[in-house]
């Protein structure tokens, strides 16, 4: 029997929650590399809380994935057959591959391994790391002293914006949707304290947690939770829109936040960014970030689901907070 | 029979639109100059759309007015009597003496006139200006060949906005409540287009008369209009929060924009800003609009109500459009 590729096909916009249909999972044949071209293996796919809304076609930063094709992700790849003499089989490629076992590429980023594991590039050396880098520190541009919060601080951008903070001097309260992710985020991440949404009236919560007021929040929940930073927010306050996963869901368009006028009171700055537009400055990442692992100053999850047939039920862990720290689909074993 | 100093106090919180009994006018003896002090009487008082959010306690800026005090406001005043040898009868002194004919105070900013008449002072050459000038230089930053969109066109600080816009080289859309005031946007204040909220799809329109996308908006209006110029943003556009004048007179509070979410899709900036901040650096104002004025580059409209009874009737006219251009109670005559 041959080997077939396994593929996810967007078949139809979800309406609120991802249901069976939605995607499909179908089996084609391993293309074959033309002239030029060779053959990659995915071993690792990125999950990310922005993979849901490019199924919908809300406005947003990029197309769209058009219906019936390919789902898009961001993955790790094995050169498994080339007729291209810039790779070589055994060669990892890093990529916008999707959700998708094998593909035919003309090209790539090669990856310069540097003895991290692979699942570090993917990950707190990759897109992941970079975003908290940049939202934190050209957009949020916290000084040492100022009170940074950090929502979805247990998630793999929040963790990593939470330890950067510290690093810079800054108070560091996040929120977290476990007592257990809250935990983890004080005694392994180093944050100064966290709150528990499910449990606590977060606004509250941050009055107590913040008392000289919030100098920069980096958004990842937006919603109720964003309102109640809104609520504390120190006169000149910087808000890093980088992602507001409790609206993707929605059914609808959502009210944008209720106290929208306290950015005018405590002449704020809100700002949105997202890290392509960081792609020529991504050698100022790797030059500060690659010791800070290295010297473990920087520590980072990573929670991988393995086999293609299980990318649903991974995606929608991030939306149920049931994932701690990066969350891959590992399609096939490492090299 | 002895004259009395008229004073409107704030009886209690508006709830909504302004009431009779929200706020009162009493008749006090006119107050008497200690040492070192001067009798001022009120020429000019300042009506803003921020007027509304001191008589509230929502979440503002400054302290807001308390119950039984004077009710706030910019002053012109010029002083009738004086103990205090840096200020002589007859002297001009800018402050925020409030909604009252006569104050004794200590000291204050001397206008040093230069030739334009006292309104000037109380319009493009005072807060209103610089407001328009700090917001749109400062936050907005245009760039020739941009465009940008200006809501309450038609009002104090939206006409100059769009003409310092138009000085920089840019496209500049206004968006007003009337026909008239459309024309007078676009023929006297040279805007390139002005779109009538009143009759007009404002997405529509903005999408029509900013062909190329909205690069700038200057915000005074919020609410519906705010949404539709954020339908139309460019990638990196920014929103100058200068006012929201729509939600003022709201019963409680108003959801923020639905289409919230675009600022993180557009990488866009909204920043609050609050002219008070810019008190240090008045003199970069000064230097760019005195001649601007003085040669007819900006042109300016004053709207003056007469009589210090009139103080409720006139403020009102802010929230339903009645005025053109910055609007003044005028109290006594000019010296």
């Amino acid at each position: 029997m041959t080997k077939m590729n396994r593929q996810w096909l967007l078949k139809r916009r979800p309406l609120g929650d991802i249901k069976a249909g939605d995607l499909e999972l179908v089996e084609t044949p391993i293309p074959k590399p033309g002239s030029g071209q060779f053959l990659a293996r995915t071993v690792y796919l990125s999950l990310d809380p922005t993979n849901r809304i490019w199924m919908s076609d809300m406005e947003q930063y990029m197309p769209p994935v058009q219906i019936h094709d390919v789902m898009r992700g961001g993955t790790l790849s094995v050169v498994e057959e080339s007729n291209n003499p810039g790779f070589q089989k055994g060669d990892i490629v890093s990529g916008v591959v999707g959700w998708q076992e094998y593909a035919v590429l003309d090209g790539g980023q090669k990856l310069a391994r540097n003895g991290a594991p692979l699942t570090a590039y993917m990950s707190v050396l990759g897109m992941t790391g970079a975003t908290a880098y940049f939202g934190l520190l050209d957009i949020g541009k916290p000084v040492a002293g100022e009170t940074v919060v950090v929502s979805a601080a247990a998630g793999a951008v929040g963790s990593i914006v939470g330890q950067i903070a510290k690093l810079k001097g800054c108070r560091v309260v996040g929120i977290a949707g476990s007592d257990e992710k809250c935990r983890h985020v004080v005694k392994d991440f180093g944050f100064d304290a966290c709150i528990n949404y499910k449990k606590e009236n977060v606004a509250a919560a941050l009055k107590r947690e913040c008392p000289n007021g919030i100098d920069v929040d980096f958004e990842n929940a937006g919603g109720t939770i964003m309102e109640a930073v809104m609520d504390n927010l120190n006169m000149k306050a910087r808000i890093v829109l980088c992602g507001m996963i409790s609206g993707y869901n929605a059914e609808g368009p959502i009210p944008g936040p209720r106290n929208f006028a306290n950015i005018l009171m405590k002449r704020a700055r809100v700002e949105g960014f997202i890290i392509i537009d960081y792609f020529p400055r991504l050698h100022e990442f790797y030059r500060d970030m690659a010791p800070w692992v290295a010297e473990g100053k920087i520590k980072y999850d990573v929670h991988v689901v393995k086999g293609i047939d299980q990318a649903l039920f991974a995606l929608n862990l991030l939306f149920v907070g049931g994932n701690t720290g990066k969350l891959l689909l590992q399609m096939s074993e490492e090299p």
